[in-house]
């Protein structure tokens, strides 16, 4: 909680903008999470752009949208673990908290973690409850909910399972986002069942950073390297210049001495420093 | 060459036999390969199970095919590069080792390196000229196509689109075995592709072992821990105990000082030492 508060001052001191929308997630587990939000919001009137600023704003670059982040789970086990209570009791926080960022004109991206497998429960998780979760906080106004293979045990089949049972729901693609981990490699195969079903918001961590502390020796999500080159693989604009995130990737796995684990990231360096090699 | 001699001569003198059906491929540039490979088999006759013996052996373990490989390259700039010669004047030395290896009543796999891109010629690799060297390979005798994405830079679109030129030539899916590497982690989707196509054949190496010389701090194949755990999620039977080949990558990779490049390996590792500790 404490570094979702410097990271926000962070942000909104710094004014940091960019040529392409930005959104910057605030966890907020509870009320109080909100009201942290809120009162540092409140401290840099100027900084926060909300959505109308942001329209009538023609500069190049633009500030970043700040939303607001409830997580929820998909098994009772995970909850208890994770959160402390049960489902049903997450869901009456949640509900304050995604209905007081409504009232302050916050988004809120409402996750639902180990919705394709969980590290207690197995591969046993309902879709149908996955729905019922998703639904109940589209009610309370969440704007987009995120569904997270936390532990990556995902497989096509039952991704594609997960979908049709949102759908039956009555729950709009243009709703959900996909939050893969590649920990059993199963990230891109799964997205590509999510985009042939519609889906078009995936989440990625640049150098596959990240993880579940519950899955040790398990790779984290899946890189955003990996995830931007597949994309444009097949034909699509992602905005995002791969050149630049390899960089990126490699610069920030070494400050925080993690593994670089993304095979792309490595193969576009190696690449650039073979054509390096031979120009000079 | 020595090592593949080295390879041959270990599994006949040790008659290594197991429980599914192996094959062991013996590679075979040109005339000379052959003759040595037709030597050290002569040297045992009693080891090498013929095609007709194996079907009469009733007992649940059984010796390893010895097969003939050869390898072409899709594009001119490789061929030079790593045969020393045209395409056209490598498919003449192939001739005479695939017609030779048949007279032998051994069977042959023709590969066809850098089908999916080239590290000499980039994405340019045109699928007509692939079908072509195919059919000629056929037609000398070869048994088994393996299309090689040597590079890893074969996307989901262009695997679609060589398999349909494969098809349009004549060719049979149960001819052509897919050999991806894992470059740019796109391996799995492209075996799905090439799944939904027909191809049921699938060249992997355990820990993701191999790479190509051409492709500096670039992954290796497909790794076998990823490929049987994605079969698997998709209903199929691979006939693979996923959790001894977890421990076979861990302990090569260590063997030969090489990186552990299966996501999944490391998972499945992972997953039973939290469990043992659970337990314990």
């Amino acid at each position: 909680m404490d570094s979702s508060n410097e990271i926000l001052k962070h942000i909104l001191k710094n004014s940091i903008q960019s040529p392409t929308p930005l959104t910057y997630s605030f966890l907020a587990p509870n009320a109080k999470g909100l009201t942290n939000a809120s009162t540092i919001l409140s401290q840099h009137p100027d900084a926060y752009a909300t959505e109308t600023m942001a329209k009538v704003d023609l500069s190049p670059t633009r500030k970043p949208e700040i939303e607001i982040a409830v997580f929820a789970a998909a098994t009772e086990s995970f909850s208890q673990k994770n959160l402390n209570c049960d489902i049903a009791t997450s869901l009456q926080r949640f509900k304050e908290v995604i209905q007081g960022a409504k009232n302050a004109d916050l988004r809120v991206r409402a996750y639902i973690s180990v919705v394709l497998g969980c590290p207690f429960e197995g591969y046993n998780v309902d879709p149908h409850k996955v729905a019922e979760i998703a639904t109940d906080m589209l009610e309370m106004g969440a704007d987009e909910i995120a569904l997270g293979d936390t532990t990556g045990m995902g497989t096509a089949p039952r991704t594609k399972e997960l979908l049709k049972c949102m759908t039956a729901a009555g729950i709009r693609n243009e709703d959900i986002a996909m939050h893969f981990h590649d920990t059993y490699g199963q990230a891109l195969v799964n997205t590509a069942v999510s985009l042939e079903h519609g889906i078009r918001t995936f989440d990625s961590a640049v150098g596959g950073l990240g993880g579940c502390p519950y899955s040790p020796g398990a790779t984290g999500n899946v890189a955003t390297e990996n995830m931007v080159y597949f994309l444009e693989s097949l034909g699509m604009d992602t905005g995002v210049d791969l050149d630049a995130m390899a960089d990126i990737g490699s610069w920030i796995t070494k400050e925080l001495e993690k593994q670089h684990d993304s095979s792309v990231g490595k193969a576009v360096l190696g690449a650039r420093s073979r054509l390096e090699s031979q120009t000079n």
